[in-house]
C-alpha cells in the first residue's frame, strides 16, 4: 500500500494532526507508528501510538469520544499526516474541552481560554 | 517568561502547527527550538528550526511568503504548539500550493488534490 511513502522518525513514529472536519478546529497532535496508522485506516477511527504508555491507543476507548476518520492527508516532506475527523461528543481533550490546544499566550502567559464542556470525572466514570 | 512551560523533545525541538487564521486551513507542520520560538514571538513572524539545514529558518525569507503570527496556543501536554497565522501570498508550500498537506489518500494512494497557485520557479526567482 502506498502509505509506505510516509517517513517515520528514528522511533518509528510520525506526528499526526487531528482536525475537526466541520469547523476546522485543530483538536490535537499525537503520534502514530505503522501499525496504528494501519489500524486507523482499517477501522476508520483514530488509533494513536501512546508514547507514555508505549502501546496502541484507540482514542475514545475510555471516554467514548472516538474520532471518526473522514480524510487523510500527507505533507510535501511526507513526514507529517493530517486527518480530518468527526469528533464524537465534541470533546477531544481529556480535560473535557473541545481541543487540546486550549491555552492561549497572552502577555507572555498561557491562559486557558476554551471552556470545559464536561467534567472529566463524569467523562471517565460513565 | 512563561513559554518555558513548553516541553521540548530530546533534540530540543517542539512540533509546531501553522494554521491559517482566516479559514482554518492547516498550512504546515514544522519544528521550533527555544531560540526560534523566541524569535517568532519577538518578530511576530514564523521562525522555524530547519532540521535538514540545522539552522534557524525564517519562513518566507526566500519566497516572500512570510507567516504573520496572530495567535499562539499550547496543548494540554505542553509538547505541541499551534500558531494561527496570516499567510502572506496565500502560499505556504515550496511547491506553490496553499498548504503543504496537498496529498489526499484515495483508494490507498496519495493523490495531489490541491492546485499549484504559482510556479515555484517564479516564486524563487523573483
Amino acid at each position: 500500500m502506498d502509505i509506505k511513502l510516509i517517513k517515520y522518525d528514528e522511533n518509528g513514529l510520525v506526528p499526526v494532526i487531528a482536525q475537526d472536519y466541520k469547523d476546522g478546529t485543530v483538536l490535537m497532535l499525537a503520534y502514530m507508528n505503522r501499525e496504528s496508522l494501519q489500524k486507523t485506516l482499517d477501522t476508520k477511527e483514530m488509533v494513536y501510538w501512546s508514547r507514555s504508555r508505549n502501546q496502541l491507543w484507540h482514542k475514545g476507548e475510555a471516554s467514548g469520544h472516538v474520532q471518526k476518520v473522514l480524510e487523510v492527508r500527507l505533507d510535501c516532506d511526507a513526514d507529517a499526516v493530517l486527518l480530518k475527523v468527526e469528533q464524537v461528543g465534541g470533546i477531544a481533550c481529556h480535560t473535557g474541552r473541545e481541543s487540546c490546544f486550549f491555552r492561549k499566550l497572552e502577555d507572555g502567559r498561557w491562559v486557558g481560554t476554551d471552556p470545559v464542556l464536561k467534567d472529566p470525572k463524569l467523562i471517565y466514570d460513565e
